[in-house]
This record gives C-alpha cells, sequence and structure tokens, in this order.
C-alpha cells in the first residue's frame, strides 16, 4: 500500500467534489489501485496550510464557501502566495483546481510549473496552464522525468483526451467535432424554452457548473480552451489558440433558436477541427445542425465528441453531468494513473 | 526500435484487414511507437506456415479468399493443427482472430492457451476463448507474467473495454446498456424499411460484418458474449454466461417494427445489465426505446453503450463500421498495448 501526500490548490467545486470523493471512497481506492491519498498541503486565494501528518478530510470538506481564512485550521499561512506551497511540504502530487484565468495565468501556473520543478507530479483540472504554456509544460515534465494528467480539463469525466491519446493508436484523425461547455449548451436549450440567457446563467453558477468567470462559457473562450488542449495532445497541430476562429453565443437569439427548430435543427456552440489540404482548420461557432445528428442530440447538461480517423471511421462519445463530480472523478482518475 | 515477432491465427476479415493496415501503418507505428511487427507465422484451417525472418505482408494479403492452401507459401505445413505453430516457432506475440466456437472454443482456445503458458502475448479479436475459460486464461496469464488484450471483442474499435477498465476509476457501475451486434442492427433497420430479414443477412455476410455463423448475431448470442466479456473485465460479476437472460430478433417482424416507429420508439436488440438489490441481472433482447434517446439513434452499421456510474453519472459512445478496419485497428492498438 502506498501512501501519496498531495497539496490541493484551489477549494472550489471541484477539489471540495474531490474530498467528498476521497471521503467515500478511500477503502475502494486502497483495495483496488493500493493507494492512499493524504492531503498534507491546501492552498486559496485567501493562503495555505500545511499538515505533514494529513489533514482530516471532514474539516478540509467543511471549509468552503468561506476559504482557508475563516478557520483556525492548524498549519495555516494567511496571504501566502499559493505557489509558495510547493517550498512549505515536500509533497509527491499536486492537484490543481484553481480558476481559470487567461491574463497571468496565476495562481495555476506557477504552481504547476514549481511542482514539476521539484518533481513532483502535477494533476490539473484548470485548463490555463495548459492553454497558455502546453510546451513548456510538456519540457519540463519530461525534463524532471514525472508525470502530469489533465484529462479533467476536457468535458469532465468523459474520458476525451484519454481516448483519443490512446486507443486511437496508428489512426490520422482527419475531423473532430464537439460541444464542450455544459453550460453554453444548457443556456442555449433554456432560451430556445423562452428563458432569458442571462436567468440561465445564474442557475449554471448556482450548481457549479460554470466558470468562476462565465463569459468564458459564453464567448466560447472555454470550448475554444479544450480544442486546443485536444489538438495539441492528440494530433501534430501545433500552432496558437489563437488560430481558432472563435464566436460566442453572445448573439444567438430566441427567433434564430426557434427558426431553427422549425426546420428540424437546432443552434448548438461547436467546436470544430478539420484537415484541409494539409492543414488544421480550427473554429468555435453556433452552427445549425440537423436534429437527429450527434451533437444535437448533446442536450443540456451533456457535452459530447465525434472524431473521424482513417482507420476508426468515426467515434462518438458524450456524457451527462449536472454538477462537478464527474470533473472530480476525472482528477481522481489522473492521480491514480500518474502513479500507475 | 523493437522488433516483434508475430503470430496470426485466422485469416479471414480481421486478420486481412490488420494486414492491410501494417502495409500502410508500418512506417507510422515504428516512428510512434518504436515497434516493428514481423509477422513470422501465420495459421487457418488449411494449415501452418512459418518463416522466421518474417513473411512479406505483400504475399499473405494476396493468400485470400483461398487461405494457406492455394499457395506455395514457403514454410507451409499442410494440414496441421492450427494451435501448432506455437510448437513451431518462437513468437513473442499471437494474435487470435479465428472464428467463434461456442462449442469446443477451438481452434482458438487451445492457440490462446498454448501462447500465454508459453511466455508470449496475446492479443484476441475472437470472443470464444473469453467465453468458454475467462477464468482460465486471466489466471494463466498471470501465472506467466505475460499480457493478453482484447479491446477487439467488444464493438470494434470502439473503445468500451479500455473506458470501462481504466477509464472509470474508483467508481461503481450501476447499468449497462449497449448494442454491441451491427448485424443484427443493420437487419432491424432493413426491416423496418420493409426488406426480408435473409436479404440483409446476406448483405451483411458480404461486407464483412456477419460472423462466420450469421445465427450468432441474430440469436443474440453474440451480443451476451459481449455483455459477458465486459461484466467479467469492467465489474465483480463473477457468474456464467448462462446467466443472461437471452431473446434474439429472430422472430421480431416487420409488423412490430412499423408499430413502434408509428409511436416514436424504435425496437433494438439491447443488452441490458442492471443492479438490483446488490445482484447484476443480465439480459438480450429486443427492446422498444423512444426515438429520440441514445440507444436508438445508434442505427444500420453503429454500435453503442450508454455506462451508468456512480461517479461519472452517465457516459455513453457510440461508433460507425461498416467493415472490419476498425476491429483491426483496435487489434493493432492492443498489439502496442501489451508492449507498453
Amino acid at each position: 500500500m502506498r501512501e501519496v501526500s498531495v497539496v490541493l490548490v484551489g477549494l472550489g467545486n471541484v477539489n471540495r467534489s474531490l474530498l467528498h470523493i476521497l471521503k467515500i471512497k478511500q477503502q475502494h481506492i486502497q483495495s483496488q489501485h493500493g493507494i492512499r491519498f493524504s492531503i498534507c498541503g491546501v492552498a486559496d486565494s485567501k493562503g495555505i496550510a500545511v499538515n505533514k501528518k494529513g489533514f482530516d478530510i471532514d474539516e478540509l470538506y467543511s471549509l468552503r464557501p468561506n476559504g482557508l481564512s475563516t478557520v483556525n485550521l492548524a498549519g495555516y499561512i494567511p496571504n501566502a502566495v499559493t505557489s509558495s506551497i510547493i517550498k512549505h511540504i515536500n509533497a509527491e502530487l499536486l492537484v490543481e483546481a484553481s480558476p481559470v484565468n487567461l491574463n497571468t495565468g496565476e495562481p495555476g501556473l506557477s504552481s504547476v510549473k514549481s511542482a514539476i520543478d521539484s518533481g513532483w507530479k502535477v494533476v490539473m483540472a484548470n485548463k490555463g496552464p495548459l492553454v497558455m504554456d502546453f510546451d513548456g509544460l510538456m519540457k519540463s515534465t519530461k525534463e524532471n522525468h514525472t508525470r502530469i494528467g489533465y484529462s479533467a480539463t476536457v468535458c469532465g469525466g468523459l474520458p476525451v483526451i484519454n481516448v483519443l491519446k490512446r486507443d486511437l493508436k496508428a489512426a490520422s484523425i482527419t475531423e473532430i467535432k464537439g460541444i464542450f461547455n455544459a453550460t453554453s449548451n444548457f443556456v442555449l436549450q433554456e432560451m430556445e424554452k423562452g428563458r432569458m440567457m442571462q436567468d440561465a446563467i445564474i442557475e449554471a453558477q448556482k450548481i457549479g457548473a460554470a466558470e468562476t468567470d462565465p463569459s468564458l462559457d459564453i464567448s466560447g473562450q472555454d470550448t475554444a480552451n479544450k480544442l486546443y488542449i485536444i489538438m495539441r495532445s492528440a494530433t501534430d497541430f501545433s500552432g496558437a489558440i489563437k488560430e481558432i476562429k472563435l464566436e460566442g453565443i453572445d448573439n444567438v437569439t430566441a427567433e434564430q433558436l426557434s427558426a431553427a427548430r422549425s426546420s428540424n435543427h437546432a443552434i448548438k456552440l461547436i467546436a470544430t477541427a478539420q484537415q484541409i489540404n494539409g492543414q488544421w482548420q480550427l473554429s468555435v461557432k453556433p452552427e445549425s445542425v440537423p436534429a437527429n445528428s450527434f451533437l444535437a442530440s448533446c442536450s443540456g447538461w451533456e457535452m459530447g465528441i465525434k472524431i473521424k480517423t482513417d482507420l476508426y471511421e468515426s467515434i462518438s462519445m458524450k456524457n451527462y453531468e449536472a454538477d462537478p463530480m464527474g470533473t472530480a472523478a476525472a482528477v481522481l482518475r489522473d492521480m491514480i494513473d500518474v502513479f500507475a
């Protein structure tokens, strides 16, 4: 039985759901995978806390929604910079689930880089560091002979990255189309029913599905982030994220949704990657798709992807997740996999 | 670069497609995975042939539909028992794709057992050995410190087994529903259009999708075989295949299909596994499902699965394959994976 010391960065929806899963599944994980995860450090915007013997999971779970500052947690260092936690404790694994920040990449990018440079393994639910510095992270992971996992960054628990990287061996991907953002998909569905966009966004925030900044969902940026991570992970695309032509659902109207429905179509926010004359053409934009198509079948809280390759013809996958549990489960999957 | 010596059992649709893929992808496999597969033995119902230096793939590809007996292949031993090939050459990998035989399990079972006992790695496209002796194969694989792969046995190239075994970590599966047999799915679709069952079966045989014995498709036995392999691989089910309540599509009529359609439903041959009071209830039978459901969306040559778990909510996957290329690609995926 291997005891693995873990530092959590971020105490939002995903890591709180992870704590919940660890609480109810610790025994299962030990017996099935021979690993016991001990949370010996936590960091959020309020500071950091370390406990070499491992925190009580119930105690950590009780911290939010008020964050680290509200309790008298042993080892709490108020206002410490998030990434400084790597210097305060010698752990084996960093789980990074702080909010996406595409301006500075912080606090995720520094935390992830420091952990990798210290030879820790890293699991990310936060897309930010991958979008900001994909090449740098891969390079330093290799140089430090460590491993990173990030299957939770794309479509929650749906194993999109894993299937693309592991199960399509020897194939060349020719086209990808997907719905990667459940919030905007839910918003479009609710608008079709006659609801105002803003109301639907508020509901998505309440259940913890929306990004901390929901404009990332509506603008299509979150979808573009996921398409970028997919393309860098599973294809020969080596371009920049700005090569993705981006249009959000901001300007989609109830009238357009209703007109599409009348002609047996649905408007969806669709990410597309196509090989055209040997070049990848990437876009994220609202598209009208036939009602009986796979993408139209991804309704409300579902996300999905359709992958075409030269050998496996087409593979389509979708999931239904109305809370962050699936994403947290994907984090846990990676936590086990990086030690396999 | 690792050179891997391979013996192919069966020279039917799957292994012929595999030869085709090896022909066009050998370079890709070498550069991406550092492996070169050298076919140094082949066996079919006509005999065996060995060539320690590796056969020319074009020459092997040209053998069928007439089989080994028709050519003057170097190293050909007419009428030799299939599994005897393991004694004639010291290879590293057996790829078993002979026809399903649920009476004796032969020639697959003996070939696979002999290879494992000799410490070879084994990749199976043939479900027979797994259905006949799942426990025995797992036990001898462990005892001989070797590895087996069989992701090609369920839904062709769709990575059902891989996702269930690798990507749902820490979760408990609560329900599985799937369409695992493309031939019967195609037949039902064609019957709904007014075609005779026998005509549709003949078309399925022509494109190489039907089992060598198509009654396995129509009776639901092939679907039951796949459900059994899934359950033994990914759940705590330890029962026998006869615990699956089995009803095929033999008695489905054009009238029933048309009546279902009128009420916005579709009749599909559905495999079900449900946890009821802590016990698995397994069945394969024709069921009427809503036209807008995921399972109804699996049309014609598509196969699909919907998996419910406690952590990942629901995950649905389907593929489209109108020829054996996807299955052969899944074999190749496993051939690479068992050496990873």
